[in-house]
């Protein structure tokens, strides 16, 4: 399907009802609009569905696991099925564990307080600061950035077959981290090809799905990866929730993510003024602590909105969106899109920019105050990323009180535009429109630099 | 005051209100009744107003820190207000930081985590898990159950005085952890007296609030504690929020307890493969991942909530729920309450109990099944201490078909009935009666264990 036929579908499927689609917000300008969230690779709203679920169960709601009333047996019962229906949506194998977590960074730091003794890891420079900085006692491999799918292949194909030979003579364990779809980019990644070549040479993969999961199914047994880490507020379901899921054997093994009650099946008192301790080899194992019923709960049930919406509808909303940015702005020369793979890799609805002439903070604070728009600016938390696709030495900030960048000159930082199954045309068409009229009109307001971000100056 | 003149109190307040306080549950027996929520030591219900500020913000959502738009402004200003609020409702000093976990659990193994290297770490054998596990990598000293307040002290006091003088000829760093109520019996710990013994030994300490923070106002300055953990959902505040408020140093000088974005403020790649992190050194150092926005804001809501109550009020209303709970049961003799401190000890709104001739398991089935009360029954997450209170090996299940201890008998695990700001005098009085009417006549109904749960034979 080429991108025009998407662009211009005569059907696509409405968007889903999210929390928040009638908001408006005050123009700098004057006047209110109704407020266009892109930014959902950040954060997205909550589904209603999602909310409708929360507020139905919130009266309901009541202390888990030992509780003998009946709201702590239903609430109970509602944790440990969401962890079932998480399993279902993530197409796990028999046996693999779904661990509740605060969200993918929290997954994959535990991930990483579980690999085996003198496991290595390897990671692409390419990854959000949440897969590419958790491996800290691990002996790390950084790959440079591939231009391509295959390129990645054979890149982390080399890196695997290069790595030490144990003293046994057998190569020590080692996991691959890898992503779904750039959150800077968008880009999808050869997930499968790269689990092959991990398993093939004998270690693990670990899928970062957080910007995956919210647009594209993902099968755990399908992918063949060990294990899928992603978080409930950038799938539709902010209650501070996210999954580790996959292989139960590390998770055992283990030392406690936390240690607490919950994971903790007897504690005992030793003669020595010490304690001793035996802990559950479930997944409570690493959720000491009560666990957060709501943001699980939601997590379900965002997982079952996806999937009874069907995500080949989805896609193709989404892709159909996608091409309104692109086929919008493809005249627009001063915008340059940020590829790693090339403009046509297929990509998930998260696309970054920058904008000859412009700091990327300035425009960004122009999409919002002039015209309602909520967009991202910055480097996205994948600085080596950011500074490979802008090729500068990026800067979090920039000065916004004048376009910093002269014509032909490099961006310090880039604007992000992402959206998803909430997202209705207007908000794509409108940014289309707005990115046209700066380019070509320049802001209409004055901005200054206020802590860091840059406002509209009101004292002009 | 006497315990008879609060029971009897002409006047007190009416309870906060909370969500569920008009859901009914079925009863074994036939009809429903409105359910009694006495698990406030595990989970308390949230408050109404804790419930209608987050249905309120929901709408307003948005990716926090580096987005540009109107509502990622706005929910950015929310949270981080929500910690400003947090710091005034501890009362916290000048240079605290108050860090947004998931839990007391989270919290104190962030701790934990932050500890200087050599730390020597005093905790009584009384604390809940949370507090007497996480300390792992540090030398830990378990104190026996101290049988008062005063003794508390005395043994903390020769502990610390009895600790290893380092090779410099000083002390190295220590931490004492210490609740402020116990989650078994409810009774109050010294905490200005502890820390002055730990201060006065050089030693720090840390003030698990976790019970006590729902019950009675907590100032980080006025007891001198360096730190102070809490949930949210035993704060009224059910979102998976929780807090570690207190001191900067440590954690300022501490590896990131998570690592990923947001904690860090600048990454780079180095030419051997790996990368060079600079982390933040506020309070974002160890919050990693987009925070739970929502979460944080229904703590700061609750913490306004209560403090707007007015702790005075919502401390004699509990005391009198307590004098109905301990007066109406005085003259049962087969209810043994569980005490450390002694039957008058000062307490929150937590009390465990056993009841000769019954397994405790069986007896909440009862309460819950038969009169609609949810309380919990087990070890509390505190092994050790509920072994020192019944003198028995307590296990956490036992076999409900029949009562399993014969009068006389030594008790396998405890019943505990709590309670707090949402609780109405109802609930407390049909938990006084159902006691009795259990005692005196027998359950009315067959119960059999079934995973682990005593539960009403349906088959009879």
């Amino acid at each position: 399907m080429s991108v025009s036929t998407l662009a211009t579908a005569p059907s696509v499927c409405a968007p889903l009802p999210v929390l928040g689609r009638d908001v408006t917000v005050p123009l700098v300008t004057g006047g209110e609009v109704t407020y266009a969230a892109l930014d959902y690779a950040a954060s997205a709203p909550a589904l209603q569905r999602v909310w409708d679920d929360v507020a139905a169960y919130a009266p309901y709601y009541g202390s888990v696991h030992r509780g003998a009333g009946y709201l702590s047996q239903l609430s109970t019962d509602l944790f440990e099925n969401a962890r079932r229906t998480v399993a279902e949506f993530l197409d796990c194998r028999d046996g693999d564990q779904v661990v509740f977590t605060r969200s993918t960074t929290d997954s994959l730091n535990l991930l990483a307080a579980a690999l085996p003794a003198g496991c290595q890891v390897f990671v692409f420079e390419t990854e959000h600061h949440a897969a590419l900085l958790p491996w800290r006692d691990a002996r790390v491999t950084v790959l440079d950035a591939p231009r391509g799918p295959r390129q990645a292949v054979e890149a982390l194909e080399r890196a695997l077959a290069e790595r030490t030979v144990s003293i046994e003579g057998g190569h020590g364990p080692a996991l691959v981290c890898v992503t779904g779809a750039s959150n800077v980019t968008g880009e999808l990644w050869p997930v499968r090809e790269l689990a092959a070549a991990a398993h093939a040479h004998g270690a693990r993969i670990v899928l970062d799905a957080a910007q995956l999961a919210p647009h594209h199914p993902v099968s755990v047994e399908d992918l063949d990866v060990d294990w899928v880490a992603f978080s409930g507020h950038k799938l539709y379901a902010p209650f501070g929730s996210g999954v580790l899921a996959g292989r139960a054997d590390w998770l055992r093994e283990a030392e406690p993510y936390l240690a607490g009650g919950g994971a903790s099946r007897k504690v005992t008192r030793r003669t020595d003024a010490g304690v001793d301790v035996e802990w559950h080899d479930s997944a409570a194992r690493h959720e000491a602590g009560s666990p957060n019923v709501i943001g699980a709960y939601a997590v379900a049930s965002a997982c079952k909105a996806l999937t009874e919406a069907g995500f080949d509808t989805l896609v193709a909303r989404e892709q159909y969106l996608v091409a309104k940015v692109r086929e919008g702005l493809a005249d627009v020369p001063q915008v340059r899109f940020l590829s790693l793979f090339g403009d046509d890799a297929p990509r998930v609805g998260v696309l970054s920019f920058v904008v000859e002439g412009w700091n990327s903070s300035h425009f960004a604070a122009a999409l919002s105050a002039e015209y309602g728009i909520g967009v991202r600016d910055g480097l996205f938390c994948a600085h080596p990323l950011v500074r490979t696709l802008l090729g500068s030495d990026p800067q979090t900030q920039g000065e916004c009180g004048a376009p910093e960048a002269a014509p032909g000159e490099k961006s310090l930082n880039a604007i992000r535009v992402s959206f998803g199954a909430g997202t209705p045309d207007e908000h794509v068409e409108r940014f289309v429109r707005a990115v046209k009229e700066l380019v070509t009109d320049g802001a209409r307001w004055n901005y200054r630099t206020e802590d860091g971000r840059c406002v509209p100056d009101r004292s002009a």
